[in-house]
Formats: C-alpha cells, sequence, structure tokens
C-alpha cells in the first residue's frame, strides 16, 4: 500500500500536517491561500489544471469572452507558495477511518481534509432533460454551448421548412437565476447587434428566446425589485420570460411544460439548478438537502473532525441569517474556505475554532449593456451604476491580473463596437456540433 | 436534382456569374476580398467558420497565444460585401463537365470555381508516424498538442522511473522549416522561463527538445547565412538538432532514425511537410508532385478554363523564379488569390488575362526573443532587429485590428513577464490529453 503511495502521487511527505484539498474552485482556492507561509503540506487536487471564473461562463458561451481568460493555472497561481503540491487528478473514494482518499492517481493520506468539490447541474432526475438539454457548469460546457449556437445559424440557413428553420433559431432557457438571466439577455444581445450582420438571408426577427422559470419570480436570491427589473430589462430587449412553468419533458426538439404547452428549439439550455456530487464515503446520515454535505459551523463534516466541506458542496443550517443554509454562489464559499484555512491552522497550534457566519455583502446581475441589478448592503441601484458595479466586482473577482486586464479590454472592446467577436466554431467538421 | 440544390444549400441564384471559392485559408480569402464590389456572386465553402492564421499556431500549441486571436469568423470579415455568401460545408466532388460540385450540404452550381483548399500534413506514407505523431496544421491540433504538452508534465511527476519521465519530457520536433524552427524555439522557452516555475518536483533540466531535419541543414527556404543563425540560436537554447536524420518509424514511444538511432519520446511533433489534397473530379493527369494541381500561368488547372487552384494546393511550374513551383506558404497564396479574382474579372469582361509573376518579399522565421532570422530582397538581418521584423510583418498580417492588438498584448506581456500565460488543459477528464 504505502509503495503504491508513493509511487504513483508521488506527494513527498514534508513531516508536517498535511491538508488535502479537493477542487480549486472559488472555496478550495482560499483554502490554499491561507494556508500560505503555515508550517504545513497542501495539496490541491483538481480535475483540471486550472481555476474557472464560472460567473463569466455565459459570456464564453455567448461569443463575448474567449476561454483563456477567464480560466487560471493553479501552478501559476501558487508557483511562489512554499509546501504546495498540485495533483491533475479525481477523487474517487475517502476512506475517513484510515485518512486516506483513493484518486485516479493512487491513494494519499491526508491529516485534514476539505471537500471543495462545487456542485453539478441538477436535472432533478429527468432523463431525457439530461440527455438532450446542455449544461453550463464547465468551460467545455460553453464551449460547446457556443458551437452549438453558432452551428445553429448556419443549419437554419439550409432550409426551407419554417418549423425547422425556428426550430434552430429559437433558444429556451430553463432556470431565472442570475445565470439563466445573464445568458437570456447575452443572446438578445447577439440577436439585436451581431446576428443580423452575419446572417442576411435569415430573419433574424424569428429568432425567439424563452426565458423559462418554474418560480412566481426572477432571481430569487434578490430583491423583489430587483427581480422585478431583471424581468422589465428582459422583456424589453425582447425575451420571452415565462415565470411560474416547470419543465415535464424535453425530447431535443420539443420542451413539454407541466401546464401542457409546449416549445419547438433544439436548443434547451438548462441553468435551473444545481446539486452536490458527495464522493464515496462520506456516510449518507452526512448527505442533506440537494446531495449536500452537512457540516457544523466550522465546516466540519458531521462525525469527522478533519473533514470539512466547503461552498456549494457543504449545508450548513443554523447561520443566523441563512438558518437553511447558505446560497450556492461564490461569496460563502470564499469566506468558508478563509475560514477553514484558519481553523485548521488553530486546530494545528490547539486554539479554539471560529464559528462561521456568512457577511452578505450583496448580490447583483447582469442583463446587458448599462442594465443590471444589485443589491448592496447599503444600497440597491439597477441601471448604467449598477452594470459598473457589476463589472467592477467581477473584475477584482478574476484570478490574475493579465486575465482581469483581457477581460476588461473584451468588454471596452464590445461595448464601442456592439460586437462580440469570438463566434467561432472550435470542433472537428466529423465531430459535428460538439 | 434541382429541387435538391435549391432546399439545401439554399444559395439564391442572383442571375449573376458565381464564383465558388473552397477554402478561406490566406488565398481564398484574397479571391473573395478581390471579387468585392464586382457584379458577381461569391460562394466562400469551407469546413470550419472562421480562417485561422496558420504561422502562429505554434504560439497556440506552446501557450503563448490564446486560440481565438489567431482566427477569425468569415461571417465578420465578410459582413459588408453584398453578394457574398459562406456555407460551412465540406467538398466531396468536382463534376467539372456540369459545373457542380457534391458539397456535404448539397450540391452547388459554379460558374468559375476556385480550388484553395491548402495542403494537409504529409506522413510520407508512414502509418506507425500518422497514428502517433502530432501534427500541426490546425487550430485543434494545437490546441490538443497543449493539452498534451502540460499534460505529459504532470505525468512525468508521478514516476520514479527515470526512462519513462524522460518519455514525458522529451520532445521530438521532426522537420527543420520554419514550423519546426519555431516551435522548438518555443519549447525550450517554455523550459527556461516557465517549467521551473511550474514544477519545481521536476528536474526541468532533464527535459530535452530534439529538432530532426533530413536534409544538411535548417530553413531549407531561406539563406545559407538564416539557416546556420538559426542553428545556432537554438544550440545556445539548449536544443538538440540533428541534421541528415530522417525517421524510419515511430510507435508512440520510440523513434527509430534511418540511420539506426533512436529517441525516447511520447511526444513526436511533425511539420516536416505537406501535400496537396485534391477533390475527387479534378482528373489524375492534373496531379502533380506533392500532391498538388497542376495549374498554368493563370492557375488555371490543366483541362478546365473555368476552374482555378491557388496556393499550397497548386503546383505551377515555369515562373522564372521559381521553375519548379512556388513555395508553399502564405505569400504565394495570397498573391495567386488576388490574380484570380482579377484573371476571373477579366474572363467576365472578355479582356485579356494576366499571367502570373511571384514578387518574393522575402522569408524569415523567429526562434526566441529578440532572436530571429529575416531575409528580404534589400537586406538580411538577425538578432533583435530581424525580431521585429518578424512581429510587424505578423502582426500586420492578422486578419482584424481586434485580434492584432490583442496578440500584440500577449506578446509585449509575455516579453516583459517572461510567462506564458495559457497553460491550460482544455478536455473532459474522461477524453484524456485529448
Amino acid at each position: 500500500m504505502q509503495k503504491l503511495i508513493t509511487t504513483r502521487t508521488r506527494i513527498t511527505d514534508l513531516g508536517k500536517p498535511r491538508i488535502v484539498v479537493i477542487g480549486g474552485g472559488f472555496g478550495g482556492l482560499e483554502v490554499c491561500k491561507g494556508l500560505g507561509g503555515f508550517k504545513a503540506q497542501t495539496v490541491l487536487l483538481d480535475k483540471y489544471n486550472h481555476h474557472c471564473f464560472q460567473p463569466l461562463l455565459y459570456q464564453v458561451a455567448t461569443s463575448g469572452l474567449e476561454t483563456n481568460s477567464i480560466v487560471f493555472p493553479f501552478r501559476k497561481r501558487f508557483a511562489k507558495q512554499e509546501d504546495f503540491f498540485f495533483r491533475l487528478a479525481e477523487v474517487t473514494q475517502i476512506f475517513p477511518e484510515e485518512n486516506i482518499i483513493e484518486t485516479s492517481i493512487g491513494r494519499i493520506r491526508y491529516d485534514y481534509l476539505v471537500l471543495a468539490n462545487g456542485a453539478t447541474t441538477n436535472f432533478y432526475g429527468m432523463a431525457d432533460v439530461m440527455e438532450h438539454a446542455h449544461p453550463m457548469k464547465t468551460i467545455i460546457d460553453s464551449i460547446k454551448l457556443r458551437n452549438i449556437i453558432i452551428r445553429n445559424f448556419e443549419l437554419a440557413l439550409l432550409t426551407d421548412d419554417p418549423d425547422i428553420m425556428n426550430s434552430y433559431m429559437d433558444f429556451v432557457i430553463v432556470g431565472g437565476g442570475p445565470t439563466g438571466v445573464e445568458l437570456a439577455g447575452a443572446l438578445s444581445e447577439l440577436k439585436n447587434h451581431v446576428f443580423p450582420k452575419d446572417y442576411p438571408e435569415l430573419e433574424i426577427s424569428q429568432m425567439d428566446i424563452h426565458l423559462i422559470e418554474a418560480t412566481p419570480r426572477l432571481l430569487n436570491g434578490m430583491s423583489e425589485a430587483s427581480g422585478l427589473k431583471a424581468l422589465q430589462y428582459l422583456q424589453d430587449m425582447g425575451v420571452n420570460v415565462q415565470l411560474n412553468t416547470a419543465v415535464k419533458s424535453y425530447d431535443g426538439q420539443q420542451v413539454v411544460f407541466q401546464n401542457g404547452q409546449a416549445l419547438r428549439s433544439r436548443t434547451l439550455i438548462w441553468a435551473a439548478g444545481v446539486k452536490g456530487h458527495p464522493i464515496a464515503g462520506i456516510k449518507s446520515e452526512a448527505i442533506g438537502r440537494g446531495a449536500r454535505i452537512m457540516v457544523n459551523e466550522f465546516n466540519q463534516v458531521k462525525g469527522h473532525e478533519n473533514i470539512f466541506a466547503i461552498g456549494d458542496a457543504a449545508l450548513m443550517e443554523g447561520d443566523p441569517g441563512f438558518p437553511q443554509g447558505h446560497p450556492q454562489v461564490a461569496p460563502p464559499a470564499m469566506q468558508q474556505g478563509r475560514l477553514v484555512a484558519e481553523n485548521i491552522k488553530r486546530i494545528i497550534q490547539q486554539r479554539s475554532l471560529k464559528p462561521f457566519r456568512y457577511k452578505h455583502q450583496g448580490s447583483m446581475a447582469t442583463v446587458g449593456r448599462n442594465r443590471a441589478v444589485v443589491d448592496l448592503k447599503a444600497f440597491r441601484t439597477q441601471g448604467f451604476l449598477a452594470w459598473l458595479i457589476w463589472m467592477f466586482v467581477h473584475l477584482i473577482s478574476i484570478v490574475g491580473f493579465r486575465n482581469k486586464f483581457f477581460v476588461f479590454l473584451s468588454w471596452l472592446w464590445s461595448y464601442f463596437s456592439y460586437d462580440k467577436s469570438n463566434r467561432i466554431i472550435i470542433a472537428r467538421p466529423k465531430d459535428g456540433v460538439q
């Protein structure tokens, strides 16, 4: 066993406490940063070799940003941090009794384990939707979606049949949270400013963008005023928003709603929810709502003092402001990541732990140029100022100065040119739209 | 038949002469541009929806540039050109007697046909090399190669066996033309400036870069002085250059040369040559050396007055300066493209045709920062000035102001940071290195 560990993962034993972090999203990155300079060994495991700034995936999917400016290689981020180890690996099982995890590259021993592996798309058990709809959770999802959107218009050109043509040109987005709202807005900008120039042979007014939300309002995590304003913006921009509408089935051609109505579209984008994907080995009694791992106020997994779960993967109930658990967005993940790093240090230093209290700074969503909604603690705002705030907050959050700079330039460029420049299909022709 | 044409390709018959251009590389793009404003219908067909600036593919493969800044959507380029039609399609057959081509989206009638479908990698019939080596001709080749280079280092970390480790860290580039020389130089910059920071656990001095060339010198298309200088630059940068060495076989692990020597490497990059890939329907007597299509001095395919072939796809013998045919690089393709556009107009206007004479402006190759070789008509230069000229010429040749600007900024950034920022693996983990 020991031989296998050393020959495959080759993580040198430094004789210091070893913290293994699974997943380099917003939360995992903060844990690693927080452990910098501390006498411990940090091991980050991820399936990808880069952090991905998920809030901007929708801009990659809609040709606004190029891929590379929203991802950042882990090794570059931590090149100067001592005793930091990265391994490109997928974790398949946890053995909590032995303090060992099984990964695609072999077994790894840990002293402290942080589960920061985020969430995955939740299709709520609808197998047909899972098979035919397009999720928007990873960089590859967004590249595929970009390929599909552009290719749809190339295919719409090739038919005389108005039904087939419309099935290519109509888009159904399910989920009225920030991802759905922002994607609908970006698609409508393509419709209004880009596609009429690219496809003079098509009647672009035939392009319909449907945003479907199961509850009575948009942006449920935000104020009612913001939800209403986002609705108004989208309607002004020509998006057909349907509230109180839930999906029943989708066969790749037609989406049927629970109210019996139906829409024809070859492209259903699923932004309706996420769920945890707990790694085998966590006791089932520790798995709560939405397959999130139940943690105490120190983010410790129930029954395991040295295993922490944070961010989208974790469910912490009882925080006074958020008794039902925190929203699955970046800020709670980052705050929990920072505190878990500190609490692990405290355990090692035999000091008492600090409980987590989420400091909610606000929420925001953008709909299009000059149009955003922002709910901050101090004030709420909508429109141009909100849009500037949204851009500023996203820019400072992007990892890496070069990425910030290139995203900023891309935005500036798009703003003045009304153009989205990255409308390219990157796929071998034989791979079809994928 | 007629029904099939109109329902599938949906190219409106404008009642004007129709020029169909197959392939939107350097040559095809010039044909389309040249026909702008003329009373004719231009139809561009390409497997991709974008032009690719092939001379910089090696910088995408070595993490220096992001993908999108070297490609440019055709529809954007020609949005303002009247009577221009683009179709995403692959051409499978030409029926010269009927003036029709068969494509993946149906049959298309032409009055004039321009074959500008370039060249493909030439493995000289070595099936094992074709199976295991990595070509460098398309944007997808270069993304795959980037994935493989980075992933190799992640895998090299996981072994104690020095042979296996070296097989991941050693790279064999076959072909001492500009692509091979530039790629070898870029890899050596990764070795010298980037990988030591990213992989402190690896002994980066173990990374060997081999450049293999079958003839006695590098950069055969350039002056002897430039070839020698490139050799010296590469050797200074630690590249192991082997001249007079031809590949015999490669099984994915070991490359064997015709002199009996061998090198162990999992990554063989094949930049040793290209060949035409003529479309079915061109008579075999019109196919010449390197599977290029034989054309007369007007780029007309032998036996077909209304079919032209240009650029890498064409072989024009008898140009006084280049009696054996033109080099397969961008400038002849562009000059032929421009002239073919003009000659098609002249045919339609019943004026006499102009013969092609290649105006060779010079050749150049870059090896690394401050190191390039430039042979111009007026003078030759090497080093920093050559490097500035190389950058200037490439920048002005990139399609689109935005792309020029972003490539320029990326170069500026890399120059001062000694960094290559795009070292990311974009592939689903289950897809492996591909």
